[in-house]
C-alpha cells in the first residue's frame, strides 16, 4: 500500500486523564518495526474493560492512552520478518497474545502467554516503545490493540488472521467479549450437559456466557442483574430464570440455593464487583461448585474461607481460556456456519466519533454492545 | 457385651472451657438408641482441629465438650436396626460420614454428605440429644465422634468397618491426619506424574500431602515449614526440598516462584492460617496453579483478584476428598499391603492420662502425631 513505512496521520480517541471524556484528535501512527504489523480498524466494540480503563481503575496502565481492545481491520503493513499475515488480511487483533513459543503457550491446558503485555511495560509495545503520538506527546497503548484508532500497530503474535469472509462489523466480538464469555463457559468451567449455572451480570460478557452454557446443554441457566432490561436478551440468548437481586429481601444466594436445591453446579461472575464475586462463588454447590470470576476489579475480595473448604473451586479466567490465535480463527468459521449468533449482543452501531455516546449508553445500561464504525 | 444396654462410666477428656487444659473426668456413656453404635476407643490421634477446638476457634461448637476426631477401636453394642457392623468389630469413627443416600453421597464427584454435622446440630447427635454426662452436666459431642472417651457413641453411617487384621493405634491416623493430607493430593488436586507441588505446614495433614504428592510421582515436593526440624522427616517421606520462610528476605512465593520458574503445579496449605492460605495460592502457577487449602481457620481471607484472574484454581478439601466409609477400609488395606508407610507419622505414643501432655508437644512443634493408649 501507499502509505507502508510511512506514518500515517488519523484518527484515534485519546483518554488524556482519568475521568474525563475521550477526545477524538489526529494522531500520528509510526509504521510497525520488525515483527509488527500495523492494522487498518474498520470497527470496534466498547467493552467495560475500555470503562474500567477511563475511570483509571486497570491496574498498572498509564495517561494519555488510546483504549479500545475488541477491534477487526485489515492488515495496512507488515514489519520485518512477519510471515503470518499479509496486506489485506482480515485480522483481529489480540488483546491477549499467543507467541507459540513459550512454557504456556506449549501447554495445552492454558491460554496465558508468558509474553503478554502483563507481564511486560503494560502500556507500551514489547520494545517499551509507543507507536502513536498526538500534538507531539507519545500517547500509550491498551493491552497492546488500542482498537479506538484508524490504524493501531500490533505485535504478529497479537494478530489472528480469519475468513475473508468474516464480517468485521460483526465479528470483533470475537476480539474480547463474546470470546470470554462464551469460553469461561465452555474452557474454564467446562459446563457439563444437564447441569445448571447462573451468571451474574448480564453485559456483553454474561450474556455470552449465557449463550455458551446453552451451547453445553446446560438444563438451567438462571441469569442474574439488577437491571431488568436485560432479561429479554438473556432469555432470547437461552436464560430460563431472570432474576433481580433487588426484588428479594434476602441475599442472591439464598435465593439461588432454594431455587437449585444445594445452588449452581457452575457460578460465573461478569460484573468486576469484589461483593459479586464472593456472591457469584457462595451460590455454586458448597461441594462441587465450581465458580468462575470473569469480572475485572482492582478491590481486594475477602472470603470466609469455609466457602472454600467444603468443596468449591473458584478459578478465573482469562479471554475465555481461548489459545488466541489458534482458536479465534475457528470460533469465527464456527459463526459462519451459524453454530451461534453472536450478533444478538449487538444493541447499538454508531459512527466512531460517537465513541463517547457509546460509553454513555454502557453506563446508562441501554446497550449491551455498542460497535463504533470507522 | 455385658455392658451392652447399659450406661457405661468410663474416663474421657473433657474440656469445660476454651483455652484450659482438658481434664480427665469420670463420664457416663449411654446406650447407643436406634442407627447408632457405641465404639470403645483403644487409641486416638490428636489433630490440630482438636487444638483449634480448645483454644475456642471451631465455629459452632460450645462447651463444655469430648474433643477428639482420630480414633480406633471396638464396637461394644449396637443400637436397633444398625446392620454394617457388629460387636467386636474393629471400626473407625468418622468425622465425616458418609449416609450413602443424599445427593451429594450418590455423586460420585464428591464426599460431602449432607446428613453431615456441618449441616446440622454442630455438636450433638444427628436426634439433637448427647450420650455424655459429666458430674450430673451433658457434655457435647465433637464432631459426632469424640474419641477422647473411652467409649463414645457414634451414627452408624459414621463409622467404617475395616480389617480386624489392622493394629489400632496405627490406623487411627485414618480417622484424619493421614486420609486428609493423602487425599488432598491424590483427590482434590489429582496431582500428576512428573509435576511440582508445595506443601506449607509440615504436621501430620502436610506430611500425608507430601506421601500423597511423592505416590502420585511428583518430580519436585518442596516443604516448607517455620520449624526446621520437621524437615528431616518430610525428606524421609519424599521432600525434594525444604525451605523456611525465615530464612529468606524475600516472601517465600517469590522464592518458589524462582526456584520453579513459573511456580508450582499444586500448592497445599496445611497450617490454617489466613496469611499462609495467600502464600500457597501465589506460590502455584499464575495459569495452570492449583491450590488446595486444607487448613482450618476463622478469619476472613483477604485476595487480589487478579492471583486467581490469570488462570489459578483455587479449592478445599474436606478429609481429603474421600467418601470415608467406602474408602476407608480400602485405604487400610492398602496400609496393610505395604502401599505406604503411615507409621512414620508417629512420634509419640502416651497413656491417655497424659493427653494435656500430648497438645504441649503439638504446640511446641515437638511431634507430628502424638497417639493416645487406653
Ligand atoms: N477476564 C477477562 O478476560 C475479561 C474480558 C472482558 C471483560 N471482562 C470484565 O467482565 C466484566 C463484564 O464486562 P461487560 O463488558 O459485559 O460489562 P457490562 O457493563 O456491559 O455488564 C455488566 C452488567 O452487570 C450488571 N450489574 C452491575 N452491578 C450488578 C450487581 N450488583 N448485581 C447484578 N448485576 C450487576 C449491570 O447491570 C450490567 O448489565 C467487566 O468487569 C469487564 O472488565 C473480563
Ligand atoms: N480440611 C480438613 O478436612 C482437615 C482435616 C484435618 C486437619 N485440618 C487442618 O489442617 C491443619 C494442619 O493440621 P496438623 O494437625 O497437621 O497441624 P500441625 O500443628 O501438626 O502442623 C502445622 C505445621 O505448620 C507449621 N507452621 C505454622 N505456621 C507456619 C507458617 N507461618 N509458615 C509455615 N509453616 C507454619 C508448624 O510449624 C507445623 O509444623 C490445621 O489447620 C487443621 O485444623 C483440616
Ligand atoms: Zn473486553
Ligand atoms: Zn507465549
Ligand atoms: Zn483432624
Ligand atoms: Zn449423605
Amino acid at each position: 500500500m501507499a502509505t507502508a513505512g510511512k506514518v500515517i496521520r488519523c484518527r484515534a480517541a485519546v483518554a488524556w486523564a482519568p475521568g474525563k471524556p475521550l477526545s477524538v484528535e489526529e494522531v500520528e501512527v509510526a509504521p510497525p518495526k520488525a515483527g509488527e504489523v500495523r492494522i487498518k480498524l474498520v470497527t470496534t466494540g466498547i467493552c467495560q474493560t475500555d470503562e474500567h480503563l477511563l475511570q483509571g481503575c486497570f491496574p498498572n496502565t498509564e495517561f494519555p492512552v488510546i483504549p479500545g481492545h475488541e477491534g477487526a481491520g485489515i492488515v495496512e503493513s507488515i514489519g520485518e520478518g512477519v510471515t503470518s499475515v499479509k496486506p489485506g488480511d482480515k485480522v483481529i487483533p489480540l488483546c491477549h497474545p499467543q507467541c507459540g513459543e513459550c512454557s504456556f503457550c506449549r501447554n495445552p491446558e492454558t491460554n496465558y502467554c508468558q509474553r503478554s503485555h502483563f507481564s511486560g511495560p503494560q502500556n507500551l509495545l514489547p520494545d517499551k516503545t509507543s507507536r502513536f503520538t498526538c500534538k507531539g506527546k507519545q500517547i500509550n497503548h491498551f493491552l497492546w490493540v488500542s482498537t479506538f484508532a484508524e490504524y493501531s500497530v500490533v505485535p504478529e503474535y497479537a494478530v489472528a488472521k480469519i475468513d475473508a469472509a468474516a464480517p468485521l462489523d460483526k465479528v470483533c466480538l470475537f476480539g474480547c467479549g463474546f470470546s470470554t464469555g462464551y469460553g469461561a463457559a465452555i474452557n474454564t468451567a467446562k459446563v457439563k450437559a444437564g447441569s445448571t449455572c447462573a451468571i451474574f451480570g448480564l453485559g456483553g460478557v454474561g450474556l455470552s456466557v449465557v449463550m455458551g452454557c446453552k451451547a453445553a446443554g446446560a438444563a438451567r441457566i438462571i441469569a442474574v442483574d439488577i437491571n431488568k432490561d436485560k432479561f429479554a436478551k438473556a432469555k432470547e440468548l437461552g436464560a430460563t430464570d431472570c432474576i433481580n437481586p433487588r426484588d428479594f429481601k434476602k441475599p442472591i444466594q439464598e435465593v439461588i440455593t432454594e431455587m437449585t436445591g444445594q445452588g449452581v453446579d457452575y457460578s460465573f461472575e461478569a460484573i468486576g464487583h469484589a461483593d459479586t464475586m464472593i456472591t457469584a462463588l457462595a451460590s455454586c454447590n458448597m461441594n462441587t461448585g465450581v465458580c468462575v470470576m470473569i469480572g475485572v476489579t482492582d478491590s481486594e475480595i475477602s472470603i470466609n474461607p469455609t466457602l472454600l473448604l467444603t468443596g468449591r473451586t473458584w478459578k478465573g479466567t482469562m479471554f475465555g481460556g481461548w489459545k488466541p490465535r489458534d482458536s479465534i480463527p475457528k470460533l469465527i468459521s464456527s459463526y459462519l456456519e451459524k453454530k451461534f449468533n453472536s450478533d444478538l449482543l449487538i444493541t447499538h452501531t454508531l459512527p466512531f466519533a460517537k465513541v463517547n455516546e457509546g460509553f454513555e449508553l454502557l453506563r446508562a445500561g441501554k446497550s449491551i454492545r455498542s460497535i463504533l464504525l470507522f
